[in-house]
């Protein structure tokens, strides 16, 4: 939990606050060719799997890049030319993926329901009836556009039942909230270096099913995407195809050391529930009001709506939590006006009690008698 | 120079040593929104456009990933769907770059020479006198395959008097080799944060001709790696698109801080010609043979035929290299078998005396009378 003290910390679904330890760990240079990197390489691979429940029957590559790339790299490699895909939408990254599927050509269409709404298990169950052309079904798990969590297990089963493959976005859920291959059927789950992993930005993976991958050869647009290439030539050479992101690779080493350390998917689960709990309770108790029901909502990161007062004004309150240290995001939804905060990040409690405090005298401060946003 | 001491010296061609400054630059965490870190981006974006003289004429988009990614997203953005490309090819990145071209599907063709001979000028002006359909040349500026420093200037004026474009991959020379937008005219030139600039990998950048870049719009074939997009909304927002590798960005500031600090070009041209001199001289002394005539070889990494002596092995000669600190390169020749040393980095001619001592004492040990190469 130590983080420097003079930096902010980041209440945000990313960059994130890392541990010192993580931080620390880049203090070195190594040689890609050097065979401690090259263990530390696998390492994170096979932790990778592990997390995920998937040894037996996928393998991790990983590739340069934000999340983004690993979502566009996994797509292009496992969606054929003349593959179709159906993207569940509700948020903006559902919608990324199918910006990713325009560039890319391929056949698709969506289902889309509001940020706030789960998709429907039915309409999903009837197109994949209706559609026999669709051969990939890709869902985001945790929209942090919203904070919602898909139903990804009832997904899963009804993609499972219609014999198509499933790709998940876990970008903002890996490592916090449970994803195991041997009880949801997927072919491939893209998350990223700097989500609840907490380490350090700079590289995605891909946790792809072996017998799937193993019948990608061509399918990608892009060589520097191309996660069949990178998968051979690092099972044939331990080493990636370009240039690792050495510094950034050994962080999530340490990073995912203290994840095990501090009991793995379900100890992440739990520090990021109370997280959001101490935090939700806090900001109820002013009157906020959070956009999504607590059935719905992920402990990755609360949207809560505006509120009504005329005295708030979202920049003012930003401004203030920040000169306070504490960083706080925009909204992103189309729906409603809103701001976020997020509960990742080597973040505690005691995190989440002073950012209400701060919340608290700014509130005061501004001059604002409720939270509450107008009602719907 | 200081490194931390328990770490290998790494005489490649990256990922290479990097200074303790830069390092502890990665000791913090940024959110990607704010002012600091926004401030930091654009000095980095400046920085690298004043390396190039380019701030009159260009703009600098950077890019997650490695080198190669944004020598891909260059070529994806800047070549049209309907133009075609010409590449000098006399090494493997050359090779690199029609590989990327052949998965964006575009036309091109190749004009290659030898490893150890630059491309014919001769030939690219008929090939472009010939051929009306070329709209782009791609030419590596230093080839790290052999070492090999490409006439760049020459190029570019011929491909100018033909009214083409020209793309230059100056991964490996740029800010150590003079490339200035004032006497060379090129629409885009790409490097990355972890060669000469002596940041951490994890970013590349392009310094792409503004007036040629606006007509980039729906030329790239990948939402991530699409410059035209990253270049659009980063002038829009002062933000990445997509979470940037803020450590990578900030120690890349850092070392930039550090670069212009020791003379800028000059002065990094000056210490690692030095390197080179110490390195070369000291290896022609013990026999040992470079690939290239003095005028060929770039400042940059040095490649050495492989000793005739039937008791020179290298695996053996490498293992002992680096038990003694230093990290040398394997051969990635074609026409010869050889091994690389390289003379970038956060290293001095200090370092390459150590190297040189131990090489000595390792040809000793190992029963070697001299370093020379079979006669060719």
């Amino acid at each position: 939990m130590n983080s420097t003290p003079q930096d902010p910390w980041l209440l945000t679904p990313g960059p994130l606050t890392t541990s010192m330890a993580t931080k620390e760990a880049m203090l070195h240079d190594w040689g890609s060719r050097d065979a401690t990197f090259i263990e530390t390489n696998q390492r994170v691979r096979d932790n990778l799997l592990k997390i995920a429940e998937a040894e037996a029957s996928h393998v991790c590559v990983p590739v340069q890049g934000s999340g983004t790339f690993a979502v566009e790299a996994t797509i292009a490699t496992l969606l054929p030319r003349d593959g179709k895909a159906l993207v569940l939408v509700n948020g903006a990254y559902g919608k990324r993926m199918v910006k990713i599927i325009e560039y890319l050509g391929r056949a698709h269409t969506a289902l889309e329901t509001p940020e706030d709404t789960p998709p429907s298990l039915e309409d999903l169950d009837d197109t994949l009836s209706n559609d026999a052309d669709i051969t990939h079904v890709l869902v985001v798990h945790c929209e942090t556009t919203s904070g919602i969590l898909n139903p990804i297990k009832e997904i899963a089963d009804i993609v499972e039942k219609h014999k198509r493959h499933l790709i998940i976005d876990a970008m903002s859920a890996f490592g916090a909230i449970a994803l195991s291959a041997k009880n949801v059927h997927f072919d491939a789950v893209m998350a990223s270096s700097n989500k609840c992993l907490e380490g350090v930005p700079g590289m995605g993976f891909s946790i792809i099913r072996q017998s799937e991958l193993e019948k990608c050869k061509g399918n990608a647009h892009s060589l520097s995407l191309d996660l069949y290439d990178q998968w051979v030539t690092m099972e044939d050479t331990k080493q990636w195809r370009f240039t690792p992101p050495i510094h950034v690779i050994v962080a999530f080493d340490k990073a995912m050391e203290q994840f095990f350390e501090a009991g793995g998917v379900d100890g992440r689960n739990a520090r990021y529930s109370n997280n959001r709990k101490v935090l939700v309770d806090g900001l109820r108790e002013m009157g906020f009001e959070t956009l999504l029901p607590d059935h719905l909502q992920a402990p990755i990161i609360v949207t809560i709506k505006m509120p009504a007062d005329p005295a708030f004004d979202f920049q003012t309150f930003y401004d203030r939590l920040k000169d306070q240290g504490y960083i706080i995001y925009p909204g992103k939804l189309t729906v409603a006006p809103s701001f976020r905060i997020g509960c990742i990040g080597a973040l505690n409690e005691t995190h989440m009690e002073g950012v209400l405090e701060v919340i608290r005298q700014t509130v005061a401060d501004m001059g604002i008698n409720t939270g509450a946003p107008t009602a719907a």
